[in-house]
């Protein structure tokens, strides 16, 4: 078989697209170690200063410092670190830089990062149990006139079954694309896992772009269209019609989940409460609803009075649900958010966890809330 | 509607993800304009020396030297270019980095690219037409003992249909990943495109990962596991009865399809014509088998001689297609392996087209292939 050995190494060699790039070294990066160390790697010669960067890994600060070495490898090690997904780039002289060794990503609006997966956890793991799938697909929003792309998990058994499915939408935060529930979040792995323990019903989940646009930070009394207002218009009017005409869904409320975090948990309570009939399980992660101390205009709770104090709609509604990190900057918003709806007669359940606005909280979140739909 | 913008500005400006970046100006890249130019730019205003590299952007040749501006904005300007999708990176003095400003990708083996994807063709656009879905599998290999990854393309109706398809295993060059063919190659916009227009079945596509590791350049004479029998045994002993089991898949001889580039093309004939009974379409994208001139002991001619002379197999060959680039290194490959294959009473179509060892080739090949299977 040497002579396939040797055609495999001619390929290699004669193809156009890789004279293009230098042979690379054998750096690996990130490499994971057995007691859960991480150690990342960046061969950078002429820089003068190379940094970590990656919000959600813990004790990382505002970048650990890297070291070179002779060769002019920059190089840290961190940890051990907890099991999940955490994103990370480097910061080379200033420069945003992801791994150039890991073809692992995550998908952001405006950028991509470098992905490393720590391994050790029962409900996150790529573990050996049957697998759904989690697909890209494009669909034509009508309000936005534009085609778009969401990402849908089946469950195991769906591409060669018959039955009907309920359906999860789960909505991704402020900044991020609808590939990061399923890269950083691992959502398909946590249903997969759940799935497996007969601890959750298997479920179609839907994850859709919840920008309408690349972001824009718009300053207080912008006008134009409201991001909000277009996607929650996109997800009512095409997302959920697409998805119960092309899927194997059930279409009735106790069939109907769905749940965000940040930015999604407030686009969440904006698509649901004012739609109750349409949803039975609501869930908001380390999110709420705000009343600017300089709002012009009624309330989000003067808007929304009837439908916030509907009690026909109040009693098919099977789970409200809120978690949110005691270090989370946004608890405030949490919190009166739960008031303001329990003064409407809404019962929700309030989970205050530890740990702040990470995807660390926001996977274990999601880990808790989907157990308890469509039961 | 004030206090729901001022709600984002806040979500925004909290995220602590997002504090570990400095605000990004808004700078576009990549940009393409309405005749078809693209212009490319990052913000590096340390460098001294900054190109744009892309083996398939025709004419960038070792790469186009990018020119900065006071801010320290690198910018070049290409083309026009031919609709398609193109990677590319910058070389930021030595440091190969992807475009921080461009969510789109494409992943490779060992690293990621960014993706520029230039309007105007009829077959590859993203058009207002029916949509399939490509979803990210996670499956069992048995040989390989881990869970590993592939992608599959289900056609428009899929999802909520009854129908069993045929099935088309396409397989990607060396350097690749399973990813490639549905970023770069845009596979599943083509199908969206033939089927729409009628000229292709609807069927079901299996994109696999046609490495078993992390690339490495074997040397001639190296020992151990040759990658391309792994990767035989992993398609044929786990993917295809993953295929077979999971899907509805139409399981006949007449219903499978097989094709690959480059080494995806070798791969395509070791694993199909020893095994001519499974597979009743075959197609070699810019490749061949070679008989490499320090080659020890017997020929894949010699090896494989039984399969090659054998009839009964021939019977149920509907198509077996060779497609290579007049400008391709590969050339003499094809052409010696149409030539042996024809000695043993083949009759394989050899289109010898213009170009090269390019995505703009093997995106038109798929285009002509496609429209001849499961006729």
């Amino acid at each position: 078989m040497l002579h396939i050995i040797l055609t495999t190494a001619l390929l290699i060699t004669t193809m156009s697209a890789l004279a293009q790039q230098a042979p690379a070294p054998p750096i690996v990066s990130p490499e994971v170690s057995a007691d859960h160390k991480v150690t990342f790697r960046i061969q950078a010669p002429k820089a003068t200063a190379v940094k970590l960067s990656g919000g959600d890994i813990p004790d990382n600060g505002p970048g650990a410092a890297m070291t070179k070495n002779d060769a002019g490898l920059w190089e840290v090690t961190l940890g051990p670190l907890p099991a999940g997904a955490f994103r990370y780039n480097f910061n080379v002289d200033g420069l945003s830089v992801i791994d150039p060794r890991n073809p692992a990503i995550s998908e952001s609006n405006n950028n991509v990062w470098s992905l490393v997966v720590v391994p050790g956890s029962d409900f996150m793991d790529t573990r050996e149990v049957p697998h759904g799938a989690v697909a890209a697909v494009t669909y034509k929003s009508a309000s936005l006139n534009r085609m778009r792309r969401m990402h849908i998990y089946t469950p195991p058994g769906y591409e060669a079954g018959k039955d009907k499915y309920p359906v999860f939408y789960l909505l991704h935060g402020s900044s991020d694309s609808d590939d990061s529930w399923s890269s950083v979040g691992r959502a398909g792995f946590i249903l997969d896992n759940l799935i497996a323990d007969k601890k959750a019903k298997p479920m179609i989940v839907v994850m859709p772009a919840g920008h309408t646009s690349p972001m824009v930070r718009r300053a207080p009394g912008a006008t134009g269209p409201n991001p909000t207002e277009e996607f929650v218009t996109d997800l009512m009017g095409s997302i959920v019609p697409y998805v119960e005409s092309h899927y194997r869904a059930k279409t009735d409320r106790a069939s109907r989940a769905i749940a965000g975090l940040s930015m999604g948990g407030s686009q969440t309570l904006n698509a649901a409460i004012p739609r109750l009939d349409k949803f039975a399980y609501v869930g908001v992660f380390s999110s709420g609803l705000f009343n600017a101390a300089n709002q012009q205009g009624p309330s989000w709770e003067d808007t929304h009075k009837a439908e916030l104090d509907n009690a026909e709609w109040k009693k098919g509604l099977k789970l409200l649900w809120f978690a949110t990190g005691k270090e989370d900057r946004l608890m405030p918003s949490t919190k009166s958010t739960v008031a303001m709806l329990e003064k409407h007669g809404f019962k929700p359940v309030f989970i205050e966890s530890a740990g702040g606005h990470v995807w660390l909280n926001w996977r274990d979140y999601m880990n808790q809330f989907v157990p308890q739909l469509f039961k």
